[in-house]
């Protein structure tokens, strides 16, 4: 007898995460176990308030709109930071809305909390006898996450922030004079995201020229005296730095830069912001400092063909397992080699990368605490490799829409 | 008898000025009147200082380094902010550099300024009887040059806006709360560069759901009006604001962004950073402010196509007049038709475009001073379209190395 499938999408987004939806849903059009796909608009929230959406009716039979998908940056199904609890109240609704839908398997594409609702969910499934097989998919840019060699999500990201790091350093480079350029990079306690700036030194431009992640306390006098270093010895001086370094005493460096307003507010102005007034103060050049923010999580005209690849699969081995009856685990990969790049997928018990994090090992990081190491940089280049064929319209990448997320809206329909 | 082609670039950096150059030389190195081209490194000042290198040793019968060189952002010969006096002395030593590599034709790459110095320059020869031909090549991100369609650098810069935008809306759209996003795009004066987040639209997402140029006057009360207004439609709202927006009296909305450090010193926060700061203030929803600075003009790799070839077919141009013996002009197009999109080549008095400033017209903004009218986008739309074939090598792009320019390193040789 077959049953329905629900998916879902949670926590922050990445490039691919539709990649791992377009997986899933492809994978599940194909088995006969499965009748309707059903997704939770806004993850778990969504399906507490019945805000659900027919995607067999939406892309099966579709594959054009199943490959923009795939291509499309953010979340298709919208997020939540909705964190399950352990009120029995909750599970009830949830298991309710599963009969009304008739569901036998729920998929969960998201991080380190989204994990943890996939354990949770398993855990109560499975101790009331209630026979729907629970998977999670995982993704974060952050690349923190346990139990996987490297997070779907974090190769776009990391080739993002090497392509702006490479981009500036090419535009500084041009003038006579001496600059420094600060970027900062995501990925809070973990140094991934800010580690993958060396990727874009090639046999001719040495930039990044110095690069700080957060698991090395960050000393201020010690960055100044490196800027001036490298100052002497090139014009243009590009420093990577992590949102989330900390001096000595565990302070984070962002919180520095609180700077009063007109109205004598306090605004936080980030690591970078505050950098670039330490080299104003203690250096006098030329000094800028860039952000890249949210762009480094949503580009996905130049996203990893690798992590959109690796993405899709993580999406199929999920569902795959969910119909062999697996539950309470979570789709992965391991690495088998470097060159030539390959992986396997498998699963895990979800209760491995739930509340875990994955730091940047101290021998991957050069011993002055400024840089990474070959190791680094052999973990990172197959991850960024790529060139996704994006379907162009009018000069821009045609993604598939998203504005059945606007609640004021009308409730989604094809 | 033949003579040598010296050429140069100047001003700030666009990612399509080196497709100028790859025109220039490639024409230059098919035509039997020109001997050798030189290039100078750092425009003017370079060539004061003998600082030249031989771009036909470097670059003749390397069709595939020309390639790179046509995809590469920023400026293989790098720049200058020198502005050409008056003074006799700095006109002959000029003359002596000419005199020394044998120069019959100087071509300069460059925007306002830059045109100003093909002027001085062109005046002086022409006077002293001096048969050099000096022709100049347009270029500005920021498309206020006058007598042409729309500038080099501009159609590249307009996509990289509208990309940024298109990505941050997708990735914002995905939360069901309410929140705001900031752009802040560059242009100075003009709001061309601004103008262009509007072809963020498609038939799906409407972000950038409010956009404000420096042609206006811009009212806060009025700014935070119409936020408020559009947080009633939409969850996610957009907003694009140009650098250089000001209010009623002429004053920069930048200027008001000054937030005191910690040292008590003044630091210009921008005015997108203002803005938050509004948002925050009277508004208080969840707001960033996001300023992709040099990002958009220096993204080489997706570059638009249209950007690239007619950058390079100006470069082609200028040769072809300066061999043709004209002097004291710059090459130009004029557009035929929006669709199908065609242009011409021509060549025009230098005189028309030095010291002018192209500002949008108050009929292509709409009546409430916060979009654009359709005569924008017509004229906008075919200038981002095209997308690139850029040689990628480990996943980043295969730019041609600029590392020759920092003056630490030994003079550049091949």
């Amino acid at each position: 007898m077959s049953k329905n499938m629900i998916i879902g999408q949670s926590g922050g987004p990445t490039a691919v995460i539709n990649s791992s939806l377009a997986g899933a849903i492809e994978y599940a059009f194909s088995s006969d176990k499965i009748d309707t796909v059903y997704g939770m608009i806004n993850g778990i929230q969504g399906l507490l308030e019945d805000n659900i959406i027919d995607l067999t009716k939406r892309f099966k039979g579709k594959p054009y709109d199943i490959n923009r998908l795939r291509l499309t940056p953010a979340m298709f199904l919208g997020s939540c930071r909705y964190k399950l609890g352990d009120d029995e109240e909750t599970f009830a609704e949830i298991i309710d809305v599963f009969n009304k839908y008739n569901i036998g398997y729920f998929l969960y594409i998201g991080g380190n909390d989204s994990m943890d609702t996939v354990d949770k969910l398993a855990k109560y499934t499975l101790s009331h006898n209630i026979d729907i097989k629970i998977v999670g998919v995982p993704k974060t840019i952050d690349n923190d996450l346990v139990g996987i060699d490297h997070s779907p999500g974090f190769g776009s990201a990391a080739k993002y922030i090497a392509l702006a790091v490479k981009n500036v350093a090419y535009d500084t480079s041009i003038y006579s004079i001496k600059s420094v350029h600060i970027i900062e990079a995501m990925g809070r306690n973990a140094g991934w995201l800010t580690a993958a700036s060396a990727l874009a030194r090639d046999g001719d431009s040495v930039a990044p020229h110095l690069i700080y992640l957060p698991e090395i306390p960050f000393s201020v006098d010690k960055f100044v005296d490196d800027v001036k270093n490298k100052l002497n010895e090139y014009n243009s001086v590009i420093v990577v730095v992590s949102e989330g370094i900390k001096d000595e005493n565990g302070n984070y460096i962002s919180a520095r830069g609180d700077n009063v307003d007109k109205f004598g507010h306090v605004m936080l102005s980030g690591t970078g912001a505050y950098l670039k007034s330490v080299v104003e103060e203690r250096i006098g050049c030329k000094v800028r400092a860039l952000e890249p923010s949210v762009l480094q999580r949503s580009a996905g005209h130049t996203a990893s063909m690798t992590d959109i690849t690796e993405a899709y699969n993580l999406g199929v081995i999920a569902v795959k397992a969910a119909l062999d009856g697996k539950t309470g685990v979570f789709s992965t990969l391991r690495r088998i080699s470097d060159l030539p790049y390959t992986v396997d997928y498998y699963t895990e018990q979800v209760s491995v990368v739930a509340n875990n994090e994955k730091l940047v090992p101290r021998s991957w990081i050069n011993e002055q605490g400024n840089d990474v190491t070959q190791e680094m940089i052999d973990y990172l280049s197959p991850l960024v490799k790529g060139v996704p064929q994006v379907p162009y319209r009018d000069g821009l990448p045609d993604y598939i829409g998203l504005s059945h997320l606007d609640i004021k809206k009308q409730k989604y329909s094809d």
